[in-house]
């Protein structure tokens, strides 16, 4: 009785989201606890500014050993930290591994100090405890008390300019901490090199120089005070004692208007009026100091505070309002505005507003149509899944401008390759894959304007033909990678056939034929890893010989990497019938599929799984993760639709949680966040590259996708309930659908959708 | 008999010079052993690329220590050495402190060495043994054969870019090693960060970044080789192991296109033709590696080697036959040209030839209009006394450039001041004074064209108002530094007081009055210092009262620097008469001078004296370092014309010799040379800045001074010989001078000088 009233209160509750009142949909914090690795701060949606509290900035490594806690600290702030450093200006969201935290600013008072002090102990440094109560986080705007200090500190941004108000409890002993060694991922050596200039009493400049996650990057900067200086001064907190040439004539600390030294902290004191407020705007450049200088002129030419967070409130607007979404609940509607919020936090601008950047060859570049934007941060095998198929429906403009980027980065390239996981004008080299392909072909089939896919498509080949990155060699020669030439190398052989086969249909597309043979038969490999003994993907040696030991539930063995045998032989999404074919045809494979979900993983098995929470998993299903992104999705292929639709919202009911510790894993720059909004639309990109989405079981009570062209994607339910999760009938602009695949050119210039749920299961449309 | 068979023979053998033979009496080895501190390479006259062999690069500092062996290598170069350990890029000529050498390419041949080894034994690593005898050392070319790896190497220059062209023995096993770890001045941390990469098998870009004499320089290069490379790899010499991040999964140091690293020596490897030849183009840029790049394709489209050296060659001929000079001998020849080109080794040329430079500032510069060129390396504590005034005789276009990047660096400048000591985009702030006052008041006395002179005014007095810098305030609050205040007191006074009288001269011509007065009255501060007790201009204290301890001979006391209280009291170049008057008047001072060359000077003395051998000092006057070099012709002010012709003729005969350890102290960027040149001649800026030049005793039979306004300075000689070094009579324009004083406006548009020779003394005109 108790179970059939709820679901009646539920289903009569729809929840009605006008346009003004998204904003309050978002929460920051969510993800910042645990491992979703997100920041709470203020930021513009894809801001080069992204201004957030660090509560800690770790060593990497502690005695030349990695430090395991620092993994906690990808975005520089975990909710239960007691305390706050300060308020850094570059943060990635959600990846498993970092860099930036830039340029952190640390108001204090009373007695300077010039250290920072030990996470949980306050008083011994100039870091301040905090209490959540005192804590607010929007869109582009965050607010905390720090309580050591009496400060009130306010962040907002515009896309290259940090705005921090503080508001003082003293007019004097003020100081505000420059803090140029702090950092994400931090480690000795790290900084190579830092410089601020005191320009005048209201203005410094400077640049941080670091080879870390990125190997050669400089961050220039440029900082205004609203009140003059009025004393400054730094002290070098680097062990060993530098060289310092005929600069030792001065006393280079205190009041000497250059700093330069490799683990500098600088202060600058203030005397405050009866208002007791300090502002601040620091500007980011990537191309010098001047570029910043220019950038705060452009964007920020005056002290309005308020007038900077609502303009930026209003683009969070116009990107929350592409998706006009009803629900059965508030919380789910903070999940899907928050997941459209993690998904605009990256790539990231990387472009002074006049159109230069500092491109991988370390020179500047020069966008000279100001309408062409360059972006960084491609964490690519995480996004080319979902998040720019997404930005293919409702970032168009800005995906072109991604892809263009990848374009511009390949031909900057020493290694003339397209992005594997590239920052700040540097390639990192992380995960594997040559995925920014993927990204090329799904614009290409998608019909972004503005990009040489001629062009585009010779970076692609170019990039899949270089024999020394990582097995290609090996996998061009002998159609795998081998083993023995190149780890992970069942995970490498599937990806790149995935890839291979989004080259080839584009060059179909572009009649480039022997691109499209040669591809096309390099996306068949995925042919040769597959071991019909064990029904298993699994690595082989360059003898042709599969290695013997072999565990499908072992993440941490020869041939996989993020993902066991178990995970990773599903990942042929070009080729699913084919995949399915290979592993003993549609009944064996559902019912294969269905243990996945259903079987008990041992602790040992889970103990080794990165990236994720217990509650990241389902079965050996491994949500957290990437790698399986697409499969639930596949029982659609075997006549399974129900438990696609069963899984899904499980998944999305499960695995998304509105709370601070509500994501599963890290949100890997908005992939898992993508995953969500897709699902609980109703479709998936199983295959980008392709024009197919995969119809799953829609979450919203209705929604509307406002198309940048003017047109609507309109997604209705009947029927919907947190019961009703199956999918009875799909009707596309009132016909009913005889498949489980919607096309892209169907919904392109909008399209109504409608989706009948039942409580019953039905195995096919 | 013997003796007067020799004069006759003397003056009779006067040296006839055409046009065509002056670049073979320069020798560039002169002055590459001892104190001269000049090297021997190939370079182009004010070359940006000055390529020269290095034969030690030792480090700076042994175990935290300053190691006393690194003076002798300011220029990378000493004659004695046995080995070279490759060929380098930059070099300075002739100073007392140092840095760059930067991008060392070593052949080598046969077993693969990284190590450089030790310069007593050449075996240890890839530096090679070499004899002088298959030494050649031009104008733009230097050869050199190196024993160890039978190889033949031959340098030449264009102004930015270096061509190397090596002659194998065998034709296989041939190395090029690039060693980015090695520089003058080096020392542990001075490399920040070297980067290189492998554009295609001919072509490799890179930078390299220290952190030395200059605090934030980055070096970036490009290098074209005349043959594919056939493999390349490094290794990384640093003793702390470095994070990788997730470029570990290449094997970085074998044939990967990127190398990034702290102590970086990389080596190429190569298969010859029969030729056995190899050729590097390696060009340089301060902008970018693109820089670099588009400065090789302006300056060596092709391979002709021959063809830069000999276009090089026409440029020195340029500078040289800007003199025409007759000699008593060929040793005086050799002396004379070597100095003339010696005096066009710098500043250089610090300009990509589009117009790009790196500013003090960090940000790149344009001199969009292409006639204007930026200029490095001013030494102007060394420079400004002769070998700027000497510039506006021959070099006005260059002097005025030279000009204008003082200002620019001024303008570039954090502590808004024109530069001290500066190379590279950098203030190394070496030495004392703001004598760039002193090049820009010439530069406007001496009516240089192209210059805004109000502008350059005001970066005048900024830079002299600048309280903060060596004593200033003090010096502006008591009319002298306080030496509690700010060490070498006297010598600063004496010399703020000159520049001071400098930005007066120049303010009154451009009728800015109240500059006038307060410049004209700090011109006096050298009353402030004068100790009438003892007769020297003495250390005080703020509070008035002269410091105790003191011995007029001793240069390592407080007041002083370079020089002792007897050499430095004679520093009131623009008040001599005054300063005669404060030390007793003319009767007394004449005597008083005259001991300063007669006296012996105690070698505990001597021990303490800097930059110079025993040779280089007469009595206890000091010829090889600068705060004498207008010392002897003082006598002319108090009627001992005499001992001016005398002690300038034992100058030019004993200080400066035609052999390898000829010049008796620091060249110091020219500036001995230009002394040389001017008392050659016969007259020598005693007060730059003024109009007056001071006649001594011509050493030259005739000289023809060719001004870029197409007038000739024509002087000759009566009764020229070694032994007639007393001058009779001068006649200018025919007309007999009065008076030991020349101005600028009777000979700038070209004049006729006659002095008539005698070997009686004469203590007048």
């Amino acid at each position: 009785m108790r179970f059939s009233l709820l679901i009646v209160g539920i289903t009569l509750f729809v929840v009605s989201v006008s346009a003004q009142s998204k904003l309050k949909y978002v929460n920051p914090l969510i993800g910042t606890s645990k491992m979703g690795h997100t920041f709470p701060g203020a930021t513009v949606p894809f801001g080069m500014v992204q201004l957030s509290p660090d509560t800690d900035t770790l060593s990497y490594a502690i005695g030349g050993k990695y430090n395991p806690e620092i993994y906690k600290y990808c975005a520089g702030y975990q909710y239960e930290d007691p305390t706050i450093v300060g308020f850094s200006h570059t943060h990635f969201s959600g990846t498993g591994h970092s860099d930036l935290g830039d340029i952190l600013i640390a108001p204090t008072s009373g007695k300077l100090q010039l250290n920072p002090g030990v996470a949980f102990n306050p008083k011994s440094g100039f870091r301040s405890a905090y209490s959540h109560q005192n804590e607010i986080a929007k869109p582009n705007y965050y607010s905390v008390l720090l309580d050591d200090h009496k400060i009130k500190a306010e962040l907002t941004t515009t896309t290259r300019v940090g705005i921090h108000k503080y508001t003082f409890s003293k007019q004097d002993s003020s100081h505000i901490i420059l803090d140029l060694i702090s950092g994400i991922y931090n480690y000795e050596g790290k900084n190579v090199n830092t410089y601020v200039r005191v320009v005048d009493e209201y203005h410094i400049i400077g640049f941080r120089q670091t080879s870390g996650w990125a190997k050669n990057r400089t961050v220039y900067f440029a900082i205004e005070f609203s009140r003059p200086i009025k004393s400054y001064g730094y002290d070098d907190f680097q062990s060993k004692k530098v060289y310092q040439g005929f600069w030792r004539k001065f006393n280079l600390k205190d009041n000497f208007p250059e700093m330069s030294a490799n683990q500098l902290r600088a202060f600058f004191d203030f005397d405050l009026d009866s208002s007791k407020e300090l502002l601040l705007k620091v500007s980011l450049s990537s191309v010098s100091m001047e570029g910043a200088v220019e950038n705060m002129k452009y964007e920020t030419p005056d002290w309005n505070f308020d007038q900077y967070r609502k303009a930026g409130e209003s683009l969070w607007e116009k990107e929350l309002n592409k998706f006009d979404v009803q629900m059965l609940n508030e919380g789910d509607l903070t999940n899907f505005y928050t997941a459209v919020y993690h998904t605009c936090l990256s790539p990231t601008v990387y472009q002074d507003h006049d159109g230069q950047y500092r491109g991988l060859d370390f020179s500047n570049w020069y966008n000279k149509d100001r309408s062409l934007v360059n972006y960084t941060t491609f964490s690519l095998w995480d996004t080319y899944r979902a998040l720019h198929p997404l930005f293919n429906l409702v970032q168009r403009k800005r995906n072109a401008d991604m892809v263009n980027s990848m374009i511009a980065h390949q031909k900057q390239s020493a290694e003339k390759m397209l992005p594997i996981w590239s920052h700040h004008g540097n390639e990192n080299w992380c995960m594997i894959g040559y995925h920014a392909v993927s990204v090329i072909s799904d614009a290409y089939n998608k019909e972004l304007q503005g990009i040489d896919y001629n062009q585009a498509l010779d970076a692609c080949i170019q990039t899949a033909r270089t024999r020394y990155f990582e097995g290609i060699g090996s996998y061009i020669d002998l159609g795998y990678v081998a083993e023995d030439k190149n780890g992970s190398s069942v995970s490498k052989t599937l990806e790149y056939g995935y890839d291979d086969w989004c080259i080839a249909q584009m060059a179909l597309g572009l009649k480039r034929m022997d691109i499209y043979e040669e591809f096309s038969k390099r996306s068949e490999n995925y042919k040769h890893v597959f071991d019909s003994s064990s029904g298993f993907m699994r690595a082989r040696m360059s003898s042709g010989k599969f290695i013997e030991k072999f565990d499908p539930l072992e993440t941490h063995q020869a041939g996989y990497i993020e993902g066991n045998a178990w995970n990773y032989s599903l990942y042929v999404p070009h080729q699913v019938d084919s995949m399915i074919e290979l592993m003993g045809g549609k009944k064996r494979f559902a019912s294969h599929l269905d243990s996945l979900f259903t079987m008990q993983l041992a602790d040992k098995y889970f103990e080794h799984t990165e990236d994720i929470t217990r509650e990241g998993i389902m079965g050996s299903y491994v949500h957290g993760n990437e790698p399986s992104h697409h499969v639930i999705y596949l029982f659609d292929w075997v006549g399974r639709s129900d438990l696609t639709q069963k899984y899904i919202r499980q998944v999305l009911k499960t695995k998304y949680l509105p709370k601070i510790d509500g994501l599963s894993g890290n949100d890997d720059c908005g992939q898992m966040s993508a995953w969500y909004i897709f699902s609980s639309l109703g479709f998936y990109p199983v295959c980008p590259g392709s024009d197919d989405y995969v119809l799953g079981s829609p979450l919203v009570q209705s929604a509307k996708i406002n198309l940048e062209n003017g047109k609507i994607i309109e997604i209705s339910t009947k029927n919907q309930s947190e019961k009703n999760i199956y999918v009875k009938a799909v009707y596309l602009n009132n016909v009913k659908m005889k498949d489980f695949i919607l096309s892209y050119q169907s919904i392109k210039n909008g399209a109504k959708l409608v989706f009948e749920m039942t409580d019953k299961p039905s195995k096919t449309f």
